[in-house]
């Protein structure tokens, strides 16, 4: 059984800078707080330096990214790296624009990341400049199965290696993969499908669990991706027949909120894959 | 009784490309959701045309428009003209500036809308260049009445021919006009003028339905009009005493989540007026 | 027992022009709107004088700030002078980097507002520009409490003097200042801390106050503060056990949308210190 680092979060309640998206950042802001981590949003580029430098930790999400915010998380980056904060990376909807994918390589190509999370179309259009992103959802072929598991264990394990980080890739199963090792998470449900921003807040959990567990990335981002996951199904199953996805939405973050370690140490479902 | 659409909007699960406020953007994105389509939003000049590429419809909404959006906005939407996909307006608060106006006159100009939705103030000030919106309501003294009905209907019909589109006129009562026929929809509930962001979720949902049944837009209008308004009033009847506009917020995005065909044939109610 | 305002801003529908952050704005708007105002967001310098012209207040917020919208704020503040319009500052995060101090610096010269609304950090920053802003919450050393209550006041009062503005300092005891009176309200509830946007709201709740009663400013912005602290009990009542942060959220603005002004004079727990 793993070591559950919530009471961590709570206790050091880690500053998050997030430069992210307008569509989901006020649940990213109420996800953060619900962890007991604390959220900044700023994305001028004469103030990332200073806000991040303020900070324990720094999401990055490229869901509405403009000309002048790619630039900002550019140096916000380079300064949470000159610090060793952990910067997380969700490059979302990579693979469907010029635009997104050139901004994609320059912050692969100045940033080092201590985590990047998307679903395998954005994982492999970042690795292979592939074009089969379908909007933000992973196309059906590229779906990670319990049949193709392994060949994308090894991919990932190989594209880690490569640029020495984490990745997490999302889906029914998430795979939890650096270049040693890689870890399956079981949890989760389908309803999380069903609302905008379960990634954009996963990518906030994990940067508030690394900030709060910098000895261990790899067990900090393994405690983030399971207890998002153990949170969709607790809200999943507080969902009355005549509730739909904005409930939900509501329930995922209250559930965030009230995690107990002893919850997520029975809930956690994961097994070491190699 | 009309051919009711929701099933096909499930089963295609168009992709809807969002430019919109960022006030009620999250609420378009878990509408759009729940009506089955998928959301992505992108609005630097550099990418919306690759992206509006891989969609099924474009929404534009200038809620909170600026100088840099607009100008996407009109290379978006040349380029759905370009596919034939549908482009939906909601010139939200026309009329209050002379940016929104020469914005909405630009957009008109430059870009064939399928539907443009707003409140009779809206509409006027696009027809009249009039300069009686105030915010984003309705003038009092404007409101679509039963005295008023044929007058206004007269006027949208005349208007809808001259842009070759179809319009709907949002209020107590909703019209949905193009060049030769209008309805009048009495769907809906007082409540929604107490939460933001009911007109721009009607907006998102027309295009999901447009996208979805490209063969006849005005019964592909009609049906989101109807649903939006039953859902409206579904969402009204679950309050309860204790429970304000925040709890109605949640109760329409559900509505839309769980509404099922029976329901709509059932609840919708309109008629043919011309 | 001080007279309640509650059905002034019901009766009177003030449109209110924000300028705000796009992490909260959706909670604002809401609870304008439960307040009973009217909300517009726009932030393009083509219009904002415009806008603000056609609105009863304006609610500056500083809290994802950019070079773009400072320019804005500026002149629409300078046009809501022009026209004696109430306008209310929330500078989130003063202290924190050089753009937002020297941001609210330009602001706090060239716009004269009739409330300035932050933790006792921020106020600080203002004042003394300091640097001990820690994110958007005070550094805790700084908070206000029963110790140094007095001094603080002191310290307010002298500030709002020179600036002859109403100063409102959060805290778990919010205090409310002028040159002249200083009045300490007890409402609110650490759950407030657990949600972003509580301040902002306030913020907004406030400019709604002030366009409502521009006879009493003090009496208006002692009213909002008071609202909003007693929302927040009302909301942490309404919480069950399996209940957190995000039902939060929506209890908060329902209890705006259906307090009574008899709830507000029984609930109202204020006290007149100086």
């Amino acid at each position: 059984m793993f070591q559950v680092l919530i009471n961590e979060v709570r206790e050091k309640k880690p500053l998050i800078h997030n430069m992210t998206n307008y569509v989901t950042v006020n649940d990213c802001a109420n996800l953060l707080l619900a962890s007991g981590a604390s959220p900044i949003m700023a994305d001028d580029i004469k103030e990332v330096a200073e806000i991040t430098t303020l900070c324990a930790g720094l999401n990055l999400n490229i869901g509405t990214l403009n000309q002048r915010t790619i630039e900002a998380m550019l140096l916000a980056g380079q300064q949470a790296n000159n610090l060793n904060h952990p910067v997380v990376l969700d490059p979302v909807g990579v693979g469907a624009s010029t635009l997104r994918n050139q901004a994609a390589q320059r912050l692969l190509n100045q940033v080092h990341f201590a985590v990047i999370k998307g679903n395998i179309s954005e994982i492999k259009a970042l690795a292979l400049k592939s074009q089969t992103t379908q909007g933000v959802d992973a196309a059906t072929l590229d779906l990670v199965t319990k049949e193709n598991l392994h060949e994308v264990v090894s991919f990932a394990k190989k594209y880690a290696k490569t640029l020495q980080t984490i990745l997490v890739i999302t889906g029914p199963i998430d795979l939890v993969v650096d270049e040693n090792q890689a870890y399956a998470v079981y949890n989760g449900h389908s309803m999380m499908a069903k609302i905008t921003g379960t990634g954009c807040m996963l990518n906030a959990l994990i940067t508030a669990y690394l900030a709060s567990h910098p000895q261990d990335y790899l067990l900090a981002t393994l405690n983030a991706v399971c207890m998002m996951g153990l949170a969709g199904e607790i809200a999943a199953k507080r969902l009355q027949v005549f509730e739909g996805n904005a409930s939900f939405r509501t329930y995922l973050i209250d559930a965030i909120d009230l995690m107990t370690p002893e919850e997520l140490i029975r809930g956690a479902r994961y097994e070491k894959i190699s």
